[in-house]
Parts: C-alpha cells; structure tokens; sequence
C-alpha cells in the first residue's frame, strides 16, 4: 500500500480555486493561503446586506456594519487566545503589525545607548523594522546567532539581553524554514534579564498551524496575518498588552481615533479606535473572523496533526532523494508544515519551475530572510509549505517532481 | 408632472446590496460607497482563480496574481490620470496615504521654524497628521480660514504661505459641505510663494464625483479612498511626484521592500515596491480596478451631470422648508453631491434617526471636521450624499423625512 491516501484535513471542494484546478499541487501556503468558500461568502455577503461606514452612522446598515466589525474583533481574538479584544487592533497584516509599534513605541522608548535584541532567523518584517529603529535611535542592534542544531542559541540570547535592552522580538515559527521556536524560553530570558523590554513576537507563521494562546504565551506584542490563515488580503491584527497600548503613542491621525480636534492640538479615543484610523476594513474583519470559524471547525490539533503527517512524509521521501539537501530543523516535529530544500547543482528558482510545469506550486528564493541565508550558505532555497488542504499525494507529486528535476538537471 | 421620475445614472440592480432592498435609501455615500456586481464579482474571481502570493513565486498561479496586483495598478493610475503608475503606492484608503506621506516626507523635511498650511475645511485625516507633525518638530501650524462665500480665504492663503512653508495641504471637495475647492489656485499661491512646499491634495471626495487628472492638477501628493468610489474597503492609493518618492524614506519596512538586507542596515527596492512592505493587499488592488471600469463605463462627466441634478433638487425643497438651514457654499456647482444642513430645534442625530425610521439613510454628526464645525458654529450637521444609484426619487424621500422630523419635532 502506497502512503498516498488522497486524504487531506479539509475538503478540497471547501476551496473553489483549487476545486476548479484539479492538477494542482499548491504548495506555498507558507507565502499566502488558499481561501474557503465560507470566507469568500462572508465577504460577499457582508457587501451584499450589511456594508456601511461602521463607528458614525445613525441608521441601521451602519449599526449592522459596526456591529460586525465589533463581533468580528471579539472572534478572532478568541481564536488567538485574547481576552481582552480592544487589545486586538486590525491592521493590514503583520508588516504592517510590527511596524506600528516599532514606529510608535518604538520611537518613543528606543533611545541612544539602549539595544535590541533579534534573532537571525527573523522574516524581514520582524528584522529592518528594528534595524532601521536602532539605526535612528543611535541604539544597538544585537542578532541572535543559530546554534549547532539549528535552533535559535539560548545561551547566546541570555548573553545579549541585558538592562539596555529595549526590545526582544522573535518568529514564533520561522517562516523559511519552519522552525517552531522556544517562545516560552525566550520570554523568560527577556523577562529574567530585561524586565523593561518590549517582547514582541512575530505570528505570522504560529497561526495557521498552532492552537494559539497569546495571553498565556505572554508577550507584550503577537502580529499574525489573515491572508495566512484562509482571510482575506489585506486582513491581520497585532495585539499589544493593555498597560503598554494605553500608553503607546498614535500611529495614524485621522477618522475615529481622535476624542477632540483642536486648533493647537487633539486628544485621542478609547481604544481599540485610538489605533484605528480611517475607515475601518470590515470586510478584513468579517473575512478574518470567517476564517477563524472554519479552523476552528477542523480543529487546530487536528490541522497540526495532518502537517505533522505530511511534513514527516516529505522530509523522509525527499532526504532519500540523492543530492537533496534539507534545511532547518531535523525532526518534523520540531517545525510547521514547511519543507526548505535545496537540490545539488540545480537552482532553487529552476526547480520551482520545473516544479511549476508538474503543477507543483512552491516558493524559491530567500523567503524575506536574507539574514538567514547567509548563515545558511545558501542564497536561496526551495521551499514546499503544506496546509489544512494538501494530501500525501500532493507530497507524492512534490517528491515526484524533485526527482525529474534531479534526474534531469543535477549530477 | 412631479420631478420624482425614477432615473438613476446607474441601475440599482447594478448594486446587490440596493437591489435586495428596495426601500432603503441610501444617501451616506460620502462615508462609503454600495459596490457594484463587477467589483464583487472581480474580489470572487481574482479569489477563485488566481489568489496567490505575488513578485516571489516562480509558479504560474504567483505570475498570475503579479499581473493582476500590476495591471491593476497600471487601470487605477490611467482613472485618475496618472501618466507614471509606479509613482501610485497601493494603500489602505486616504487616511494612511496622507500619513505615509506625513511621518516620511515630513519628519524628514519639516524642521523647527518652518510652517504647515491647511485649510479649516479639511478632513481630520488631512489635518492631525500635519498639526501632530508640527507639535513633534516645532513647526507652525497654519489654518487658512473661509471667507464670507464659506469658501477657502485665498487672500489669506497667500498672506500664510511664504519661504518658510514646508507643505501646504488641502481638500479637493469637502467631506462634510461638498465644496469643491479651487486647487487651480491653491496650487498656484502654493508654487509662487513657497516653490520649496510639499503641495498635498486629500483626494478622498474628488474621485467618486469628478473627472480627475492629478498631472493636471500639478500637485505633489494625492490620495483617495476606494472604498468611496465603489471599490472594496482597505482599498485606496497615494501618487507622490517621482523626484520626490525617489528621495522619500521608506514608510513601513519588510517584505518585498527591500533589496539587500544586511546585519547592519538595508538597502531598498525600486518604485513602486519600495513603500509597499508585505503581502500586497491583490484582492483590493483588482477590485479598485473593477471600480474604475464601472465608473468609466457610465462615464465620469455623466456622473458629474447626474449628481448636479440631485444635489440642485435637494437644495431646493430642502431650503423651502421652513427650518432648515443649509450649509456651504450657495450653489450646486460649486460642490459635489453633498448637502448638509440643519433643522431648527431637532439635534442632528435626531433628525437622522427619524430619517432612518423612513429608510433614508444619512450621517449626523461632526464629519470628521471638527475644526470646521466650531467655524460654522455647529457641533453637527445632518449630510445626506448622492452618488451614481441615487434617484430623484431619493430626493423626494429625503425631503419628505425632513419635513416630516420638522413638522413632529420643530417648533
């Protein structure tokens, strides 16, 4: 019996772009998802009864919208693990998370002589924010080396916290390589050794796959993307511990974040408005809180178990494949459902298309972690990312494919 | 015969959300806009058949999105007469454009000793980011006052800019009266007594109403929301002048904006991608294009004809009846389709929700325009706006509620 039961957690036809492309094997879920029907029918359903200007309408669609954008909040933070969900405020996506609060608080706290402490495994988003802070501040700007396995070195990151450091950001999950991080212990290192640092980590790649608790996690700061978990583009949220959000500064001036405007100055509204400026995108929201529910009814457990299931299939068929090397962690376990590899003498870039010309979907390049890449060695990978849709036989068609490209091109 | 004959310029059923009901009458368009068919049906396509990650995926799907996130861009830029459309930064609507603009190009060249000029008129998102940017580099924050006509005092705009005026920044049209201000002239005092000025236009309730042309309107920034011309929400655009995005700061850092990312510092991508960081948000980008087709096929000068008749009918009825006050400028030419008005001894919002009970959907409130509330010594209005589905019948309705709010509660 072959280990290619086409069966996948979610059903296919949940999906109408991959229900419609039969032969694709879409395998970069890691770069953005695939979105089920019961989001895409929120979306147009919310335009199709609900949509207005939510916050200032005295009519009933107006009430309608802000009452979907307020339920939408409490949702998704209940899927992360929030309590307080006017903690929750609904940005763009974790780029955009991050940098509202490195250019907020950030800005207001980073000073010159103080340092930040990141780790070289960092997505760029969570790395040149900090960068360009400290850059700006006169502060110094600290990397967390790998160790021997791999891993984030805990002993080094104890070394470089210490009573100057401002700010400890981290991925929860690397997003080149899947790495599931030790958030725990990098909290308690900044919590042991830098009582007064901002704690910041990067969830763009712990919340389509991990059952997420922000609040027993512990961190100052969580930004996760929507469009990572079956949202729509454009949706996300970054959550800042209250004591910290009552007192960070503005991001963006404008519609519903202001209290009064005052000729000479303005004061600002309660929050989550206060960071909210403009029109809020109800759409992101309703689309996000959508995603949240169809998640929730696979389960979380049960979408970490079927990746555990496919990321130990395609690590254990492709390291058989003679000149593939992997990167990152060497036990499944220990990472998200993402498989980075490299091919001997073939191109990262030339096996994703030969790849792409078996209907095989996945990202070459340097996965917004250059930082990483050269420590790697390697300028750029290949890397295959599985979610709640792919099968084993959809890690049969990878294998498959890595091997005529092997075959036709290497050695 | 009655001047209630049913024509919209554009058809209801054309409007899922009007056409499944029929009653409501929507006149809050200036907050946001109904969308049409196609621009829903252009969100559920671009989902169903080309959603993916765009600029990094060697696969065809990625190639696909890239086309559509590019092509999109190229429609936007030609709606609003855009010759170079890598000057146009996808954002998330006006607000942000104006604060992109704000905490990079100004924090960089707004310095103690130099100046900001707005007007009273404008929009909270075109006026705290630049009041808030003055207070963080002590710089002083001029306010051109209206003059006797409501309109923008031109005699005292060009008394307030002089050399040391680092931007001078203004509304198209008036959110909360509709006014549509003269930028010819604007531009004009602008160039001639502060050639060294940032001119910022907030294009926010121009392009749903006019034919615009930035390059002809000779500014150096102009954004608009999309959300107001028929396009999803999060959607919207900024276009800076290329000689001075090409010096501009980066705005947000991360993915996709960067060239090189090394341990020390970072070097930048070009034009466009350099100031948008992260997952571009595809999804709005095609649906703002599908916005734009929409409104071309009706034919912006058609749109400006059909507005002027709405807006003439309801300055009409509304000033004969007894009570009413309306504010702005005196005639319909000279403002989009805005009307703003009070009734004696009924609060705004009273009055919006009696209009609410009878399906007439308006806004009371501050309109985002407190500085220009206190001028026209009013802590509210009640605005009802007109766009493409609205009908002469509309009218009728709106002027029916009014009067019956004045008859139950007036006087």
């Amino acid at each position: 019996m072959r280990a290619s039961t086409p069966v996948s957690l979610a059903k296919r036809t949940d999906f109408p772009l991959l229900a419609a492309q039969p032969g694709l094997v879409y395998l970069d879920s890691a770069a953005t998802s695939q979105k089920p029907k019961a989001v895409l029918d929120a979306i147009q359903r919310y335009y199709e009864t609900e949509n207005a200007n939510p916050h200032r309408g005295a009519y009933a669609l107006s009430a309608a919208a802000t009452e979907a954008y307020h339920q939408a909040r409490e949702r998704v933070a209940r899927f992360i693990g929030v309590a307080d969900a006017d903690t929750l405020i609904f940005v763009r996506g974790t780029t955009e998370g991050l940098n509202l609060v490195a250019s907020t608080w950030g800005r207001a706290n980073v000073k010159a002589g103080d340092n930040v402490v990141v780790t070289r495994m960092e997505h760029h988003a969570n790395f040149v924010p900090w960068q360009q802070l400290c850059l700006a501040a006169g502060a110094e700007f600290r990397i967390v080396e790998l160790d021997a396995a791999g891993g984030v070195d805990l002993a080094m990151m104890a070394r470089l916290v210490d009573a100057k450091t401002k700010v400890v950001a981290f991925g929860q999950v690397s997003n080149a390589l899947g790495t599931i991080n030790p958030v725990a212990e990098f909290v308690k290192i900044a919590r042991a050794q830098a009582p007064q640092a901002l704690v910041v980590c990067d969830g763009a790649q712990g919340v389509p796959h991990l059952r997420v608790s922000v609040d027993a996690m512990g961190v100052d700061v969580y930004a996760f993307s929507g469009h990572k978990v079956g949202g729509p583009m454009g949706s996300g949220a970054v959550v800042v511990r209250r004591p910290i959000l009552e007192k960070m500064p503005p991001y963006h001036f404008g519609g519903d974040m202001i209290e009064w405007v005052n000729d000479r100055d303005s004061t600002w509204n309660v929050l989550p408005h206060r960071f909210e400026a403009g029109t809020p995108n109800v759409e992101a929201a309703v689309g996000l809180a959508a995603a949240c529910d169809y998640l929730e009814s696979l389960g979380m457990d049960a979408v970490r178990e079927h990746e555990l299931l496919l990321t130990t299939a395609a690590m254990r068929a492709l390291s058989e494949i003679d000149g593939v090397t992997l990167f990152g962690t060497p036990t499944a376990e220990g990472r998200s459902g993402v498989v980075s590899f490299a091919v001997a003498d073939v191109h990262p870039h030339d096996v994703a298309t030969m790849l792409d010309a078996a209907g095989v979907c996945v990202r070459a390049g340097h996965h917004c972690a250059q930082p990483l890449m050269r420590t790697l060695g390697a300028a750029a990978t290949t890397r295959a990312s599985f979610w709640v849709y792919n099968t084993l036989e959809d890690v049969d068609a990878l294998v498959r494919a890595v091997r005529a490209a092997r075959e036709r091109f290497g050695a």
